[in-house]
Protein backbone atom coordinates (compact mmCIF):
# COMPACT_ATOMS: atom_id res chain seq x y z
CA UNK A 1 0.00 0.00 0.00
CA UNK A 2 1.41 3.27 -0.80
CA UNK A 3 1.05 6.22 1.92
CA UNK A 4 1.43 8.83 -0.98
CA UNK A 5 -1.35 10.97 -0.89
CA UNK A 6 -1.23 14.44 -2.48
CA UNK A 7 0.95 16.62 -0.70
CA UNK A 8 2.57 13.58 1.08
CA UNK A 9 6.21 12.49 1.94
CA UNK A 10 7.08 8.41 1.54
CA UNK A 11 8.30 6.45 3.64
CA UNK A 12 11.78 5.06 2.42
CA UNK A 13 13.25 2.30 4.80
CA UNK A 14 17.02 0.31 4.85
CA UNK A 15 17.24 -3.28 5.77
CA UNK A 16 19.80 -5.71 6.17
CA UNK A 17 21.85 -7.78 8.41
CA UNK A 18 25.07 -6.58 10.82
CA UNK A 19 27.78 -5.28 8.28
CA UNK A 20 25.55 -4.72 5.04
CA UNK A 21 26.67 -1.06 5.40
CA UNK A 22 23.34 0.67 5.94
CA UNK A 23 24.72 3.68 7.87
CA UNK A 24 27.03 4.26 4.71
CA UNK A 25 24.32 4.41 2.11
CA UNK A 26 21.85 5.81 4.28
CA UNK A 27 23.57 8.84 4.10
CA UNK A 28 23.75 8.18 0.38
CA UNK A 29 19.81 8.06 -0.18
CA UNK A 30 19.66 11.17 1.73
CA UNK A 31 21.81 12.99 -0.71
CA UNK A 32 20.31 11.59 -3.63
CA UNK A 33 16.14 12.61 -2.54
CA UNK A 34 18.05 15.95 -1.21
CA UNK A 35 19.68 16.44 -4.68
CA UNK A 36 15.38 16.71 -5.90
CA UNK A 37 14.85 19.11 -3.66
CA UNK A 38 12.64 16.96 -1.22
CA UNK A 39 13.06 17.42 2.45
CA UNK A 40 14.24 14.52 4.14
CA UNK A 41 14.16 12.86 8.07
CA UNK A 42 16.72 10.63 8.75
CA UNK A 43 15.78 8.70 11.55
CA UNK A 44 16.68 4.54 12.88
CA UNK A 45 14.84 1.59 14.49
CA UNK A 46 14.38 0.72 17.25
CA UNK A 47 14.38 4.07 18.77
CA UNK A 48 13.97 7.74 16.90
CA UNK A 49 12.63 9.55 20.19
CA UNK A 50 13.71 9.81 22.98
CA UNK A 51 11.59 7.57 25.02
CA UNK A 52 12.36 5.60 22.01
CA UNK A 53 16.26 5.36 22.55
CA UNK A 54 15.26 4.34 26.28
CA UNK A 55 13.61 1.57 24.82
CA UNK A 56 16.11 0.80 22.60
CA UNK A 57 18.78 0.93 25.34
CA UNK A 58 16.68 -2.12 27.33
CA UNK A 59 16.37 -4.20 24.06
CA UNK A 60 19.96 -4.01 23.34
CA UNK A 61 21.38 -4.51 26.63
CA UNK A 62 23.05 -7.83 27.12
CA UNK A 63 22.02 -8.02 30.54
CA UNK A 64 18.92 -8.79 28.90
CA UNK A 65 19.52 -11.96 27.68
CA UNK A 66 16.67 -13.99 29.32
CA UNK A 67 13.74 -11.87 27.81
CA UNK A 68 10.60 -13.39 27.05
CA UNK A 69 9.94 -13.49 23.22
CA UNK A 70 6.67 -11.64 23.75
CA UNK A 71 8.65 -9.10 26.06
CA UNK A 72 11.20 -8.11 23.21
CA UNK A 73 8.23 -7.74 20.61
CA UNK A 74 6.11 -5.82 22.59
CA UNK A 75 8.97 -2.97 23.39
CA UNK A 76 10.06 -3.07 19.51
CA UNK A 77 6.14 -2.15 18.42
CA UNK A 78 5.98 0.34 21.41
CA UNK A 79 9.26 1.83 20.37
CA UNK A 80 7.50 2.05 16.94
CA UNK A 81 4.13 3.64 17.94
CA UNK A 82 6.07 6.36 19.83
CA UNK A 83 8.48 6.94 16.95
CA UNK A 84 5.16 6.82 14.48
CA UNK A 85 3.05 9.32 16.75
CA UNK A 86 6.31 11.92 17.43
CA UNK A 87 8.37 11.81 14.02
CA UNK A 88 7.07 9.38 11.28
CA UNK A 89 3.44 10.72 10.89
CA UNK A 90 3.97 14.01 11.31
CA UNK A 91 6.97 14.24 8.94
CA UNK A 92 4.91 12.76 6.52
CA UNK A 93 1.87 14.87 6.73
CA UNK A 94 3.98 17.64 6.45
CA UNK A 95 5.58 16.80 3.21
CA UNK A 96 8.72 15.29 4.59
CA UNK A 97 10.22 12.22 2.71
CA UNK A 98 11.10 9.52 5.79
CA UNK A 99 13.95 7.63 5.58
CA UNK A 100 14.31 5.51 8.35
CA UNK A 101 17.45 2.53 9.46
CA UNK A 102 15.52 -0.70 10.44
CA UNK A 103 11.58 -0.89 10.41
CA UNK A 104 8.88 -3.97 10.63
CA UNK A 105 10.55 -5.76 8.59
CA UNK A 106 13.58 -6.03 10.01
CA UNK A 107 11.12 -7.49 13.40
CA UNK A 108 9.88 -10.26 10.66
CA UNK A 109 13.48 -10.96 10.35
CA UNK A 110 15.01 -10.63 13.63
CA UNK A 111 12.32 -12.15 15.80
CA UNK A 112 10.76 -13.96 13.18
CA UNK A 113 13.38 -15.56 11.24
CA UNK A 114 16.34 -15.15 13.83
CA UNK A 115 13.96 -16.35 17.07
CA UNK A 116 11.64 -18.63 15.76
CA UNK A 117 8.57 -15.89 17.20
CA UNK A 118 5.39 -17.03 14.65
CA UNK A 119 5.11 -14.46 11.88
CA UNK A 120 0.98 -14.24 12.51
CA UNK A 121 1.86 -12.68 16.19
CA UNK A 122 4.03 -9.72 14.77
CA UNK A 123 1.56 -8.99 11.85
CA UNK A 124 -0.90 -8.64 14.69
CA UNK A 125 1.07 -5.86 16.31
CA UNK A 126 2.64 -4.67 13.19
CA UNK A 127 -1.55 -3.96 12.25
CA UNK A 128 -2.44 -2.72 15.74
CA UNK A 129 0.34 -0.14 15.89
CA UNK A 130 1.04 1.41 12.17
CA UNK A 131 -2.80 0.23 11.08
CA UNK A 132 -2.69 0.18 7.02
CA UNK A 133 0.81 2.31 7.47
CA UNK A 134 3.60 0.46 5.27
CA UNK A 135 6.82 1.31 3.56
CA UNK A 136 6.54 2.63 0.18
CA UNK A 137 10.45 1.69 -0.80
CA UNK A 138 13.09 -1.14 1.21
CA UNK A 139 16.03 -0.84 0.19
CA UNK A 140 17.39 -4.78 1.31
CA UNK A 141 21.42 -4.84 1.89
CA UNK A 142 22.20 -8.37 1.33
CA UNK A 143 25.17 -10.15 1.63
CA UNK A 144 26.40 -13.50 3.25
CA UNK A 145 26.52 -13.82 6.97
CA UNK A 146 29.85 -14.63 7.77
CA UNK A 147 31.19 -11.37 5.46
CA UNK A 148 28.47 -8.73 7.49
CA UNK A 149 29.85 -10.33 10.79
CA UNK A 150 33.50 -10.50 9.59
CA UNK A 151 33.18 -6.66 8.74
CA UNK A 152 31.11 -6.00 11.58
CA UNK A 153 33.48 -6.97 13.70
CA UNK A 154 35.95 -4.32 13.35
CA UNK A 155 33.65 -1.98 15.21
CA UNK A 156 33.14 -2.32 19.36
CA UNK A 157 31.60 -4.57 21.79
CA UNK A 158 28.90 -6.52 20.68
CA UNK A 159 25.33 -5.80 21.58
CA UNK A 160 23.01 -8.16 22.44
CA UNK A 161 21.78 -8.58 19.04
CA UNK A 162 25.38 -8.98 17.47
CA UNK A 163 25.98 -11.21 19.98
CA UNK A 164 24.12 -14.13 18.90
CA UNK A 165 24.88 -17.04 16.88
CA UNK A 166 25.98 -17.21 13.09
CA UNK A 167 23.07 -19.53 13.09
CA UNK A 168 20.33 -16.75 13.74
CA UNK A 169 21.55 -14.25 11.70
CA UNK A 170 21.32 -16.90 8.58
CA UNK A 171 17.53 -17.30 9.49
CA UNK A 172 17.28 -13.44 9.53
CA UNK A 173 19.16 -13.02 5.84
CA UNK A 174 16.35 -16.20 4.52
CA UNK A 175 13.56 -14.09 6.36
CA UNK A 176 14.63 -10.85 4.99
CA UNK A 177 15.54 -12.54 1.08
CA UNK A 178 11.39 -14.29 1.60
CA UNK A 179 9.87 -10.61 2.52
CA UNK A 180 11.81 -9.47 -0.62
CA UNK A 181 10.21 -12.34 -3.25
CA UNK A 182 6.78 -11.49 -1.61
CA UNK A 183 6.87 -8.06 -1.83
CA UNK A 184 8.84 -7.41 -5.36
CA UNK A 185 7.02 -3.79 -5.74
CA UNK A 186 8.42 -2.63 -2.76
CA UNK A 187 11.38 -4.26 -1.61
CA UNK A 188 14.74 -4.27 -3.94
CA UNK A 189 17.38 -6.59 -3.23
CA UNK A 190 21.16 -4.73 -2.84
CA UNK A 191 23.98 -6.66 -3.42
CA UNK A 192 25.85 -5.63 -0.44
CA UNK A 193 28.92 -7.50 -0.96
CA UNK A 194 30.26 -5.23 -3.60
CA UNK A 195 32.34 -2.91 -3.34
CA UNK A 196 30.79 0.49 -1.92
CA UNK A 197 30.90 2.47 -5.37
CA UNK A 198 28.85 -0.57 -7.04
CA UNK A 199 26.46 -0.77 -3.84
CA UNK A 200 26.17 3.37 -4.19
CA UNK A 201 25.05 2.43 -7.90
CA UNK A 202 23.04 0.05 -7.28
CA UNK A 203 21.09 2.43 -4.85
CA UNK A 204 21.24 5.26 -7.01
CA UNK A 205 19.00 2.68 -9.63
CA UNK A 206 16.32 1.86 -7.09
CA UNK A 207 16.05 5.41 -6.07
CA UNK A 208 15.33 7.04 -8.95
CA UNK A 209 13.32 4.00 -10.44
CA UNK A 210 10.96 4.56 -7.82
CA UNK A 211 10.85 8.69 -8.12
CA UNK A 212 10.14 8.48 -11.41
CA UNK A 213 7.07 5.77 -10.58
CA UNK A 214 5.82 8.81 -8.03
CA UNK A 215 6.52 11.46 -10.87
CA UNK A 216 9.52 13.33 -9.25
CA UNK B 1 -12.05 -18.46 33.70
CA UNK B 2 -10.25 -20.63 36.27
CA UNK B 3 -6.49 -21.29 36.48
CA UNK B 4 -6.60 -23.80 39.28
CA UNK B 5 -5.76 -27.05 37.87
CA UNK B 6 -5.01 -29.76 40.72
CA UNK B 7 -1.84 -28.24 42.36
CA UNK B 8 -2.08 -24.85 40.49
CA UNK B 9 -1.62 -22.19 42.67
CA UNK B 10 -4.19 -19.42 42.38
CA UNK B 11 -3.53 -15.86 40.91
CA UNK B 12 -5.00 -13.02 43.59
CA UNK B 13 -5.07 -9.65 42.31
CA UNK B 14 -5.71 -5.97 44.42
CA UNK B 15 -6.81 -3.35 42.21
CA UNK B 16 -7.61 0.69 43.28
CA UNK B 17 -6.97 4.11 42.66
CA UNK B 18 -4.24 6.10 44.79
CA UNK B 19 -4.87 5.88 48.21
CA UNK B 20 -7.50 3.20 48.67
CA UNK B 21 -5.26 1.30 50.88
CA UNK B 22 -4.02 -1.75 48.72
CA UNK B 23 -0.42 -1.84 50.18
CA UNK B 24 -1.37 -2.52 53.67
CA UNK B 25 -4.17 -4.96 53.11
CA UNK B 26 -1.96 -7.11 50.94
CA UNK B 27 -0.16 -7.23 53.76
CA UNK B 28 -2.95 -8.84 55.97
CA UNK B 29 -3.85 -10.96 52.38
CA UNK B 30 -0.54 -12.43 52.64
CA UNK B 31 -0.72 -13.17 56.48
CA UNK B 32 -3.87 -14.96 55.89
CA UNK B 33 -3.27 -17.05 53.18
CA UNK B 34 -0.34 -18.15 54.77
CA UNK B 35 -2.07 -18.87 57.67
CA UNK B 36 -3.74 -21.35 55.84
CA UNK B 37 -0.21 -22.53 54.76
CA UNK B 38 -0.48 -21.48 51.75
CA UNK B 39 2.87 -20.21 49.87
CA UNK B 40 2.73 -16.97 48.74
CA UNK B 41 4.60 -14.87 45.83
CA UNK B 42 3.98 -11.38 46.48
CA UNK B 43 4.76 -8.98 43.38
CA UNK B 44 3.44 -5.63 41.75
CA UNK B 45 2.35 -4.30 38.31
CA UNK B 46 3.90 -2.37 36.45
CA UNK B 47 7.03 -4.03 37.24
CA UNK B 48 7.37 -7.57 38.98
CA UNK B 49 10.45 -8.48 37.13
CA UNK B 50 13.85 -7.03 36.61
CA UNK B 51 13.04 -5.30 33.42
CA UNK B 52 9.79 -4.94 33.91
CA UNK B 53 10.80 -2.45 37.19
CA UNK B 54 13.19 -0.93 34.49
CA UNK B 55 9.85 -0.36 32.38
CA UNK B 56 8.24 0.58 35.21
CA UNK B 57 10.52 3.07 35.55
CA UNK B 58 9.99 4.66 32.20
CA UNK B 59 6.16 4.64 32.56
CA UNK B 60 6.40 6.53 35.56
CA UNK B 61 8.67 9.20 34.74
CA UNK B 62 7.18 12.47 34.92
CA UNK B 63 9.82 13.24 31.61
CA UNK B 64 7.73 11.11 29.63
CA UNK B 65 4.43 12.94 30.10
CA UNK B 66 3.99 13.12 25.56
CA UNK B 67 3.63 9.58 25.74
CA UNK B 68 1.50 8.40 22.53
CA UNK B 69 -1.45 6.41 24.48
CA UNK B 70 -0.40 3.22 22.19
CA UNK B 71 3.17 3.36 23.39
CA UNK B 72 1.72 3.58 27.43
CA UNK B 73 -0.36 0.57 26.50
CA UNK B 74 2.56 -1.15 24.93
CA UNK B 75 4.70 -1.14 27.66
CA UNK B 76 2.73 -1.66 30.15
CA UNK B 77 2.20 -5.17 28.26
CA UNK B 78 5.58 -5.45 27.67
CA UNK B 79 6.30 -5.33 31.46
CA UNK B 80 3.19 -8.11 31.83
CA UNK B 81 4.71 -10.40 29.36
CA UNK B 82 7.83 -10.31 31.34
CA UNK B 83 6.54 -10.51 34.65
CA UNK B 84 4.34 -13.47 33.59
CA UNK B 85 7.04 -15.70 31.96
CA UNK B 86 9.76 -14.88 34.80
CA UNK B 87 7.69 -14.95 37.56
CA UNK B 88 3.78 -15.44 37.83
CA UNK B 89 3.32 -18.20 35.34
CA UNK B 90 6.33 -20.19 37.13
CA UNK B 91 4.91 -19.79 40.39
CA UNK B 92 1.30 -20.80 39.79
CA UNK B 93 3.22 -24.26 38.18
CA UNK B 94 4.82 -25.25 41.30
CA UNK B 95 1.69 -24.48 43.31
CA UNK B 96 2.77 -20.98 44.96
CA UNK B 97 -0.41 -18.60 45.42
CA UNK B 98 0.17 -15.23 43.10
CA UNK B 99 -0.67 -11.78 44.87
CA UNK B 100 -0.15 -9.07 42.77
CA UNK B 101 -0.31 -5.19 43.41
CA UNK B 102 -2.89 -4.00 40.34
CA UNK B 103 -2.86 -6.05 36.92
CA UNK B 104 -4.68 -6.08 33.83
CA UNK B 105 -7.91 -4.91 34.99
CA UNK B 106 -5.42 -1.39 36.25
CA UNK B 107 -4.82 -1.37 32.46
CA UNK B 108 -8.85 -1.03 31.74
CA UNK B 109 -9.26 1.68 34.88
CA UNK B 110 -6.61 3.70 33.94
CA UNK B 111 -5.75 3.57 30.10
CA UNK B 112 -9.35 2.71 28.81
CA UNK B 113 -11.54 4.46 32.16
CA UNK B 114 -8.41 7.57 32.57
CA UNK B 115 -7.24 8.17 29.08
CA UNK B 116 -10.15 6.72 27.33
CA UNK B 117 -8.05 4.27 25.52
CA UNK B 118 -10.94 1.76 23.71
CA UNK B 119 -11.05 -1.12 25.56
CA UNK B 120 -11.33 -3.38 22.07
CA UNK B 121 -7.53 -2.41 21.89
CA UNK B 122 -6.92 -2.77 25.29
CA UNK B 123 -8.78 -6.70 25.21
CA UNK B 124 -6.22 -7.60 21.74
CA UNK B 125 -3.22 -7.29 23.88
CA UNK B 126 -4.53 -8.82 26.98
CA UNK B 127 -5.34 -11.78 25.03
CA UNK B 128 -2.06 -11.87 22.99
CA UNK B 129 -0.05 -11.90 25.83
CA UNK B 130 -2.24 -13.45 28.74
CA UNK B 131 -4.08 -15.83 26.90
CA UNK B 132 -6.54 -17.42 28.48
CA UNK B 133 -5.10 -16.40 32.12
CA UNK B 134 -7.07 -13.82 33.97
CA UNK B 135 -7.24 -13.90 37.71
CA UNK B 136 -9.22 -16.16 40.06
CA UNK B 137 -9.91 -13.51 42.83
CA UNK B 138 -9.78 -9.51 42.60
CA UNK B 139 -10.12 -7.37 45.74
CA UNK B 140 -11.19 -3.49 44.26
CA UNK B 141 -10.33 -1.16 47.33
CA UNK B 142 -13.00 1.80 46.19
CA UNK B 143 -13.47 4.85 47.62
CA UNK B 144 -14.24 8.37 46.25
CA UNK B 145 -12.06 9.77 44.41
CA UNK B 146 -11.09 13.19 46.89
CA UNK B 147 -10.89 10.88 49.68
CA UNK B 148 -8.06 8.93 48.22
CA UNK B 149 -6.05 11.31 46.55
CA UNK B 150 -6.08 13.53 50.16
CA UNK B 151 -4.81 10.44 51.63
CA UNK B 152 -1.97 9.88 48.84
CA UNK B 153 -1.20 13.31 48.72
CA UNK B 154 0.58 12.64 52.48
CA UNK B 155 2.87 10.35 50.57
CA UNK B 156 5.54 12.00 48.38
CA UNK B 157 6.34 13.79 45.00
CA UNK B 158 3.36 12.28 42.80
CA UNK B 159 4.65 10.17 40.05
CA UNK B 160 3.37 10.85 36.24
CA UNK B 161 0.15 9.16 37.31
CA UNK B 162 -0.64 10.52 40.26
CA UNK B 163 -0.38 13.89 38.70
CA UNK B 164 -3.01 13.26 36.37
CA UNK B 165 -6.04 15.67 37.07
CA UNK B 166 -8.98 14.28 39.64
CA UNK B 167 -11.58 13.57 36.53
CA UNK B 168 -9.00 10.97 35.10
CA UNK B 169 -9.45 9.30 38.89
CA UNK B 170 -13.00 9.35 38.19
CA UNK B 171 -12.38 7.55 34.71
CA UNK B 172 -10.75 5.13 36.73
CA UNK B 173 -12.71 4.80 39.61
CA UNK B 174 -16.09 4.28 37.43
CA UNK B 175 -14.64 1.54 34.92
CA UNK B 176 -13.16 -0.37 37.85
CA UNK B 177 -16.67 -0.50 39.12
CA UNK B 178 -18.19 -1.42 35.45
CA UNK B 179 -15.53 -4.14 35.55
CA UNK B 180 -16.70 -5.52 39.08
CA UNK B 181 -20.12 -5.39 38.22
CA UNK B 182 -19.22 -7.32 34.38
CA UNK B 183 -17.52 -10.13 36.73
CA UNK B 184 -19.36 -10.28 40.18
CA UNK B 185 -17.89 -13.84 40.78
CA UNK B 186 -14.14 -12.38 40.28
CA UNK B 187 -14.23 -9.06 41.66
CA UNK B 188 -14.97 -8.30 45.22
CA UNK B 189 -15.59 -4.61 45.91
CA UNK B 190 -14.19 -3.46 49.08
CA UNK B 191 -15.72 -0.24 51.21
CA UNK B 192 -11.66 1.14 51.33
CA UNK B 193 -13.43 4.07 52.70
CA UNK B 194 -13.87 2.55 56.28
CA UNK B 195 -11.66 2.45 58.99
CA UNK B 196 -8.02 0.14 58.49
CA UNK B 197 -9.69 -2.15 60.63
CA UNK B 198 -12.92 -2.62 58.88
CA UNK B 199 -11.39 -2.76 55.84
CA UNK B 200 -9.35 -5.66 56.68
CA UNK B 201 -12.39 -7.54 58.32
CA UNK B 202 -14.09 -7.65 54.58
CA UNK B 203 -10.30 -8.53 53.33
CA UNK B 204 -10.77 -11.45 55.02
CA UNK B 205 -14.10 -12.42 54.43
CA UNK B 206 -14.14 -11.96 51.12
CA UNK B 207 -10.49 -14.26 51.03
CA UNK B 208 -12.24 -17.08 53.22
CA UNK B 209 -15.21 -17.16 51.17
CA UNK B 210 -13.04 -17.59 47.68
CA UNK B 211 -10.49 -20.06 49.81
CA UNK B 212 -14.21 -22.10 50.86
CA UNK B 213 -15.06 -22.20 47.16
CA UNK B 214 -11.73 -24.20 45.76
CA UNK B 215 -11.95 -26.12 48.85
CA UNK B 216 -9.34 -24.90 50.98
Amino acid sequence: MSNGGEGMGRFVTLEGIEGAGKTTQLAWVRRVLEARGLEVLVTREPGGSPLGERIRGLLLDPAGAGMAADTELLLLFAARAEHLAQRIRPALARGTWVLCDRFTDATYAYQGGGRGVDPERIAMLEDYVQGPLRPDLTLLFDLPVAVGLARAGRRCAPDRFEAEAAGFFEGVRARYLALAASSPQRVHVIDAEAPVARVSDQVERAVAAFLAGVGR
